[in-house]
């Protein structure tokens, strides 16, 4: 029985089978036609495309999508270096006896673990290993987790490298990290850190430049914001007030919460807390204080009499806000009793930045923390640091559209190719351009110049240079604007010229 | 009868304990001491300082060393860009489906693998589990993987945003990448690969453009280099020149020992490999070719005849060297027929650079292939790269003392604080050289101006601003320049004219 044709038909019918995790394999039939009926082959297994994605929670960023992140971290970078910060990077992976414990159970949790090499089940324990001890397991199977924050491995840094630090030891770190969390809008699993901190100094005049840096960043980013300023110790001082000492914890969430819930609600909450009628209505003038930054800090005296903690928590804050008074601030600074975070770890003053033209969180934080390195054994230094959130820094320039036009710009200038006479004169060109610091690309096929034209568009070139026969014959190059439109014919020193500015 | 003293004596006594990996714990005893004799007190458990250190294999990078890498980093960064190539990034983990199988069996376990969150250990197979079979459960318990080049990645990247992308596609890619290889000098298990890629254009102008990057790269790092080109189109027709196409692999990896064996050892390799005495004596002919370029390629015509691929090796040579002509190389481009890299994924040009005054292997390299995508299911996109070895440049630089004067310094200038009105009187004038961009730092504690100097000295500042009560009172400043010991007295804008500069 002769075969007629043999064709494929791929999507008739297929099954997927997973081979492997992401790998798919579709099984066809072939079929056969003969002049009296069709035939069925056996069936064919086809490896067909991988199916390509990233591990949820993971961003793959675009040229443009750089442009915009670096223009963010190249702003952050340049104030902390104006300010005397310099830079430090660690390794992406820190043992895990280093993360585990610092930062509570829950982010124990959150932390991504590296599997060991080789025979990772040799060392497990057997009887952890037959029961499935997931607890216990984790430590033997994995020794290296990656970084959670750039605080705790910074802390490790200054106390591995103590001996080679001069402090007050002023440093920044722009890295990656890493959070098994769940994966929602805005909250990645592997987002970018922006942190400065001094460490060894109690000098309060760390805290007001902190704030400087802060409002200089902002006014380069051309954000509007509020920088919130309180210590931790106001907060003390305010459950010392009420006799509670041992319910600060609960009595700052919420306080914390005021902005979110409303006077009423946090009302609530203190009382479930365990205060009294009696000390909620202590707490509450406290928190809702209004006025002037100077007035809200004599309305203290009053409220707080001599309580320790609150006499020296107003200090700071008149202290920094001292500091401030020579410096012409861009952005307000407000003193806000209300304001309680990180209150694990800070002991002084705390700061926090909201934007004010945008519905975002804190886009900026930080504090004094009394005992960083106490957990590695380096007790009594002090530090005080600040870090910045790039990630909701740049949903608020994009929701207020305030990328500078520069972040849409691709290299400046693309040579279009007409033939193989005209691109080794552009390609002369090209050389003589790069050679003046003018980014250049010639179009390297010779193919239609619509095609061309499509390519330049999409890359935002904002010139184009145009060679024909024309212009090699008069050694000229027509240098066309992207952006107007214009066009016009010169030397190519003067191509040079108009491009450097 | 009464305790007249209890104190601890921590060192007397201690023995070390494993807690959990890292964490040690000190046992020692509490003495008493009663007016009679001494009584010891019960063993207590004291938790002691953690043990600090990072992942074998991987470093902290100190702001000096950030400082040279950077400077590497960044006139990398700037000579792509000048030429046209655009930044992505990729996320540092990718599924285990994506990098597995691409680096060969040996890549496959260099592989840094990332533990499931959660209940690891649910979906594992009770067989493997319980017979502890580490090779099926491994893509069980992790589906996640630190990326162990950029080249995978990106080609996953071009797949998967394909339809986004206006191609020729020309991108770099600064970014570290992780292997599970045995730590060794000049080997780290976390390191920054610096790619660029041409993707979707055949174009022979890309392979000489990169030869030109590289020039400039270490014309501006002043690192003499000498960049060897050779075709694998030649290598195929070596191995078809003596009837051998299939042992083509063997061949070249004999060849490419050529530099480090000798000629009598690859002869010998040559034999081992299945060629015959008259097969290695066509051979040695070829890849002892001498003289220059244009000489090598004519002497080719010979030798080859009219081999297929030969022609068309010789054809990409002639076109890459015809396209350099037009331009001034600093360095030296070398043909070399010996020249055998990435037999695996190269298809067209080869490309490797070595420093010539330092005993360092390729310090660059790379290639054209034919078929980068075809992995994740593109067919048919010829693509070519360069890859720079920044950790290799590093020390090449450091061998040769070549890094600038700039990367040892700190910022311009630190004001000293001699007291509470000089402090004042500092903090204003930091905040006006700030303002002109001049990066400022008041000394915030007032100590010892020799602990100041000592600061001054390790953070490397080229210049201290001194004032005391004559400067306060002539409302000017006193600029000391720490290279040359220097010092003037004068106004505030004449200090920061003179920074400025």
């Amino acid at each position: 029985m002769p075969l007629l044709a043999q064709i494929k038909l791929p999507l008739v019918y297929y099954r997927k089978i997973a081979i492997s995790p992401g790998l798919t394999t579709r099984m066809c039939i072939t079929y056969s036609f003969s002049h009296e009926k069709p035939l069925i082959l056996p069936l064919k297994l086809l490896i067909m495309a991988q199916k390509v994605s990233i591990p949820k929670g993971t961003r793959d960023f675009s040229p443009l999508e750089m442009a915009r992140r670096n223009y963010i971290f190249e702003t952050i970078r340049d104030v902390y270096k104006l300010y005397g910060f310099q830079p430090i990077e660690t390794p992406s992976m820190e043992l895990l006896s280093t993360l585990m414990g610092k930062y509570g159970e829950e982010g124990d949790k959150l932390l991504f673990k590296i599997l060991n090499s080789g025979d990772f089940a040799k060392k497990a324990n057997p009887e952890h290993w037959n029961t499935k001890n997931i607890n216990k397991l984790t430590s033997q199977i994995a020794e290296k987790g990656l970084r959670y924050d750039l605080t705790v491995p910074f802390a490790r840094y200054v106390v591995q490298n103590r001996n080679d630090i001069t402090f007050p030891f002023k440093r920044f770190q722009i890295q990656p990290v890493w959070r098994a969390d769940r994966p929602q809008k805005g909250r990645y699993r592997e987002f970018m850190q922006c942190d400065a901190d001094v460490i060894g100094s109690n000098a309060l005049v760390h805290e007001a430049e902190l704030v400087m840096i802060i409002d200089e960043v902002f006014k380069r980013l051309g954000i509007n914001v509020t920088v919130k300023l309180n210590s931790r110790k106001l907060l003390t001082a305010i459950a010392e007030l009420v006799g509670k000492p041992e319910l600060i914890t609960a009595i700052t969430v919420s306080i914390d919460k005021l902005d979110k819930i409303g006077i009423d609600k946090v009302r609530e909450e203190l009382i479930q807390a365990g205060l009294t009628s009696d000390d909620v209505e202590k707490v509450i003038p406290i928190i809702e204080l209004k006025g002037s930054n100077a007035e809200k800090l004599n309305k203290l005296v009053q409220l707080f009499e001599s309580n320790e903690a609150a006499v020296e928590g107003k200090k700071e804050i008149d202290t920094v806000l001292a500091y401030l008074k020579n410096y012409d601030m861009t952005n307000d600074v407000e003193f806000d009793l209300a304001l309680a975070r990180g209150l694990n770890y800070y002991t002084g003053c705390i700061i926090e930045v909201k934007a004010n033209d945008a519905q975002m969180g804190s886009i900026c934080g930080g504090g004094r923390y009394d005992d960083l390195t106490g957990i590695f054994g380096l007790k009594d230094v002090s530090g005080v640091g600040i870090s910045f959130g790039a990630d909701r820094i740049y949903d608020v320039l994009e929701q207020l559209d305030k990328f500078p036009e520069t972040t849409l710009q691709g290299p400046t200038v693309m040579l279009v190719n007409f033939g193989e006479k005209e691109m080794e004169y552009a390609f002369k060109a090209a050389i003589a351009l790069r050679k003046a610091g003018i980014a250049a690309e010639v179009y390297p096929d010779q193919v239609k110049m619509k095609k061309q034209m499509n390519y330049a568009n999409a890359k935002n070139f904002p010139y184009v240079i145009m060679v024909g026969e024309n212009e090699i014959n008069d050694n000229t190059y027509t240098l066309k604007n992207m952006t107007s439109g214009e066009q016009s014919t010169s030397s190519l020193n003067d191509v040079i010229n108009q491009l450097s500015n």
